[in-house]
Order: C-alpha cells, then sequence, then structure tokens
C-alpha cells in the first residue's frame, strides 16, 4: 500500500510500504475511512524535532476492522471503530485511574496516514459504534481520535465549570476544539485569543463570546480588562511555545486554572513565578480514551460537529499539499481521504 | 519595645525599637500573646535571600487587641485574635473567590517577633475568638496562623480525599502540619519523607502511617514501591528546593496532585518533563484567612493540636537561640514567650 512518510525537514512523501499485519494477539488492523494530519505532526515537518530515520506519520484514526489477533474480545472485523492516538491497555492502574494516556504500556499510534493501520492493544485502545455511522460524520469521528479530545482535555484539566470565563490561548484546530469543549462544559465566557479572521470566525460559531487580537503582555492586558482585573478561572494552553505559556499562565486568576495541551517545546519556568502565580497547572497527552463514548455519543446525536474544523480535503497521494497548507497556516486541518 | 531584628547573615537580635502605632484606619495593634519562628526565616537569616537593611522578623502572631484604626468594625480592643500571615483586605474578587493570599492588595506580615504588633487591614486579616482561650491552646492557636494554614493548604492543593494516598515531603513544621491535614482529610496511607527520629515520631503521632527515610530516587523508588507502581494520589512538598520539588513530581501517580508549599528557592521546571508527568501541580502562599474559622474550631474543641510541634520554647531576649537551634535543625519549631 501507499502511505506517508517524512524523510527530513520539509520532505514528506506518500511512499509503498509493507501493509501491516497482526504482530500480537492483541492487534487489530482497520481499514482507514480518514485520516488526517496534525500540528504536532508539523513539529518533525519543520525539523524542530529529532528524527531518527524515516517517520511513518499519522496518528489519528478511525475506520472498519479488517482482522484481529487471536487475544481480542471487544472488537471484531466489519466494526467501525475510533481509537485514541495514544495506545492503551485498559487494565493497568493507570487506566482503570482514568488515565489511560499514561498508561503503564503506553504507545503512541503511528502509520494512520495510510489506508490501513495496525492498532496494538486494540481492546484498551479502540472503541466500537453500534452500527456503521453516515459517510457525514466520518470528519467529526476522525476528530475525536485526537484533535477533539486534546481541546477536550484542555478545558477539563483547566476545571471549565458552568457559568465560568474560560481563555483559549491559539487558535489552531486544538484551541477551536477547546472552544468548542469549553462551551459544552457551560462556560458563560468564552474568550478567543486569534488574529485570523477565519480561524475567529469558527471560534465564534463554536461557541467564542470574546475573541482578543494581541498577544503577549498586551493580550494578557486585554484579558484582565474582560474578567474583573484579576484573570480567567480557566486557561486553555494549547500551543506548546514559552510565550503562549506564559501568556496562559499570567491571563487566569489566582486559584484558576490553566489546562496545557500543545507540547511544550523549549518552556521553562521558574518555581517561584509558578509559586506566587497560586495558579493550578495541569497539562499531558488527552485521555482520549476515557472521553470516547461520550464523544461518539454527542457526535452520533449531532449535538457536537468537531469535524467542521477540517477546512481542506486531499488524496493521499497529495498529503505533501497538506502538510504544505498547514505548515503556512492556510489551512487550519488537513483531511485525508483514503480514495 | 524589644524586638527581633535580622542584621544579615546569622546575626539576629533582640533590640530596642519603636512600639507599633495605628498608621491607617484599618490596622489593628495587638498585644502577642507569643510568637514562633517560621522556616522561611530561616531563608534570610541564612543569607539566601537579599536584603535591604535590617528585617523586624516574624509573621505569625496571635494575641489581644489593644487599639483599632477609626475604620475596623469585625474586631475591637480586648478581643483575642488570630491572623494570617498574608495580609488580606477581605473585599477584592480575590479575596471573595477564596484567595486571600493572592488578595490584590495583598501585603505580607512583620514585626511579629515582638510584644506588640501592628495588623493592616485588621477586617480582612483578623478572626476573633468568642472569649479570651485557655492558656494552653496558644501554641496551637499560634500555629493557626501560618504553620498550620500552609501544611492545610499543602494537603488541599495536593487534593487529599478521604481514602487516598498521600506523600509528605519535608519533615519540618510544615511537613508535619501537612500529615495533621492529611489525616483530618482522610487520606488512608499517609507517608512521611524523614530521617530524623524526633520528627518521625510526631508524624507517627499525627497520623502518618508509613516513613521513608531515604531520598531522591531512592526515595522515589520506596514510593512506587508503597503505591502501586504508580506513586500516590497526592504530594505535599514542604521544602523548596529543586530536589524536593522533583522527588515530590515523581512520587505522585498520572493524574496525581502535588501541593507545593515551600518557597521555591532556585526551582526551574521544565515543560515537556510537566507534560509527561501528567499530574496537577499547585503552590503559593497558603489561603489561612480562608480557613482559619474552621481551625479556631478544631482548635478550641481539641480535636487538633497543631501547637505539639514546638519543641522549643525561648523568652524573646534569647530568640537568637531559638533561630540557632531551628537552623542546626535542633528544634522542629521554636516559640518565643513574651514574657
Amino acid at each position: 500500500m501507499r502511505a506517508t512518510v517524512l524523510h527530513g525537514t520539509g520532505d514528506i512523501r506518500c511512499d509503498e510500504v509493507e501493509d501491516p499485519k497482526i504482530q500480537l494477539p492483541t492487534d487489530a488492523i482497520i481499514k482507514l475511512s480518514a485520516s488526517c494530519i496534525c500540528g504536532s505532526d508539523l513539529w518533525p515537518y519543520r525539523g524542530l524535532q529529532p528524527m531518527n530515520g524515516p517517520m511513518h506519520m499519522g496518528h489519528e484514526y478511525c475506520g472498519v476492522v479488517t482482522e484481529v489477533g487471536s487475544a481480542v474480545k471487544t472488537v471484531k472485523p466489519g466494526q467501525f471503530v475510533v481509537g485514541s492516538f495514544v495506545i492503551s491497555c485498559g487494565t493497568c492502574v493507570n487506566c482503570l485511574n482514568g488515565w489511560p494516556s499514561s498508561c503503564v504500556n503506553r504507545e503512541f499510534m503511528s502509520g494512520g496516514q495510510a489506508p490501513f493501520a495496525r492498532v496494538p492493544n486494540a481492546d484498551g485502545t479502540l472503541v466500537a459504534t453500534a452500527e456503521l455511522p453516515p459517510e457525514d460524520l466520518i470528519p467529526s469521528l476522525l476528530a475525536a481520535s485526537d484533535v477533539l479530545g486534546t481541546g477536550w482535555y484542555a478545558a477539563d484539566a483547566a476545571r471549565v465549570q458552568p457559568g465560568s470565563t474560560a481563555v483559549v490561548v491559539g487558535d489552531g484546530a486544538v484551541g477551536l476544539m477547546g472552544v468548542l469543549a469549553a462551551k459544552q462544559m457551560g462556560a458563560a465566557k468564552i474568550i478567543a485569543m486569534s488574529r485570523h479572521k477565519a480561524r475567529q470566525e469558527l471560534a465564534l460559531e463554536y461557541g467564542a463570546t470574546h475573541i482578543v487580537t494581541e498577544r503577549g503582555d498586551e493580550g494578557v492586558a486585554k484579558i484582565l480588562a474582560l474578567t474583573g482585573g484579576v484573570g480567567a478561572d480557566s486557561v486553555l494552553e494549547c500551543v506548546g511555545t514559552q510565550e503562549a505559556m506564559m501568556q496562559a499562565i499570567n491571563a487566569a486568576r489566582p486559584g484558576g486554572s490553566i489546562g496545557f495541551v500543545g507540547v511544550p517545546h523549549g518552556v521553562s519556568l521558574d518555581g517561584q513565578m509558578l509559586f506566587f502565580a497560586q495558579k493550578n497547572l495541569l497539562g499531558g497527552p488527552a485521555p482520549v480514551r476515557r472521553y470516547l463514548p461520550d464523544f461518539l455519543d454527542m457526535i452520533l446525536s449531532r449535538k457536537i460537529n468537531p469535524g467542521k474544523v477540517f477546512d481542506l480535503e486531499v488524496d493521499l497521494p497529495d498529503v505533501a499539499r497538506g502538510y504544505k497548507a498547514m505548515d503556512e497556516r492556510k489551512a487550519i486541518k488537513t483531511l485525508i481521504r483514503m480514495g
């Protein structure tokens, strides 16, 4: 089959590779209904993350099971499934505590930008729908695999409550999903920090009540002006840079919470600054598997439409165009059609 | 009057100073029943904190009101009061949110190691008892001013729950109060990290179920062995060094919480480490004023005995001996008698 392989900075190709096979009794093979490009795929694409040889890209996926290993019990061939970008066993103490993204047997999904993919620990990772979903819901179901879950976790970690005020730092796909999540959790005031018209519009559609275009200290000053001078109850940090993290910390009120989901690159936090800030901090890879059953309910009942975050579709052989558009911020998020 | 003044590293004296006076209509003057030396007083005493001239020491206090400014409404001369080490207005949005320790008009108490002290913003800072308390409860009431509140906040920020497991890093007075707090909050397993016999004994008396004498990686390994291999639900960091902070982070389970109350000195945290740790982090000066009414109830009803943390008493003229004993870890905490 042909699959997406990153060979070096900016060098993304659709290469001929071997079809995935069952390697362990706990594996499943799925035929992907669609795949997509993640903001985090841009770190190695931009040369900002070390690579050990060519990388098989793609960790967001949904599709139909074609084969399962002998030990797999909860999914079977023919079922439509969505899985987390974090492979989890479902049985360790961290999984049982609700933290599958810190599973003691954790692996990160790879090779998902391809027609077929191998999913290890299928029982602990995949959730099947009762029947095959309508075609138009595929983008939203695909979003549940990572981007929706990551934005949701940002809001969850930032402890968004009914009636509270939430600030979203970052207007990428994750930030927009954070807006959607804050709205679903009942935030009364949702302030999206964005200077891009198309993203502002989608943020407003997803539930943002205010847009702040300023960044850094100016952005923080605007947030303080909108939040009684002390900052927001909840701040969702969806970027991963030092500037974004400090913006997030400074935009929260004392006793407020910051959920940070942008993988930090070059971020360092001074202990005494954190101490006197007196704000809750929680980050990490999203525990998507914990959220998935609720996500499927909300998507299948058309209560939420996270799939709208995809504003570009490319066919798999044309995947390089999708990366380029996201790298240049011409697309929010690219869906890859398997054809 | 004579009061405690730090002139430089290790140079603590009982000097003749002016009596405190009402300076603002919101001030109160109190005659201290007792005062004490805080672990944080040792930072400047040891030369580890910059000083701008001689420092009037002491921020833990309780006593009888002798005079109030014209605007003070909630306390009056003759009443016994306990106040927070953080002066707070009680009316700003942070105070109303339950975060008096981040009051927008915040000041830190000083000059409390003396027979009389001026307390600014008396209405927002002091809590009066219904009647004069029995003499033997003075040490516990004094502890409520900071050390009990700080240990309590460590447990609160670390989200100790009934039935959970809590680890306490640091066997100073604050750590011991953290043990007391975790016990009151219902922790089923309380692991005190200590290598000092007297402190271990007091930790056990306050409710510790396990003592771990190892530190650093060895200490963390012991904690993991006691907590199903993944770490504790809650960790109370009561030291403030890089080693203690990393020990605390590594001793918590994913999804668990670290409450850090040792003022960080030279602590720096890597963003990506924090991200993948996936643990809640909350620190800061304790919101003692929020807790004070409950503390007074628990102390006056003799439900808790935080005053037992004082294992040395000195008369005010002899205050230097109290500092020396704490600096050399020969005393856990020194009470200063006003005579």
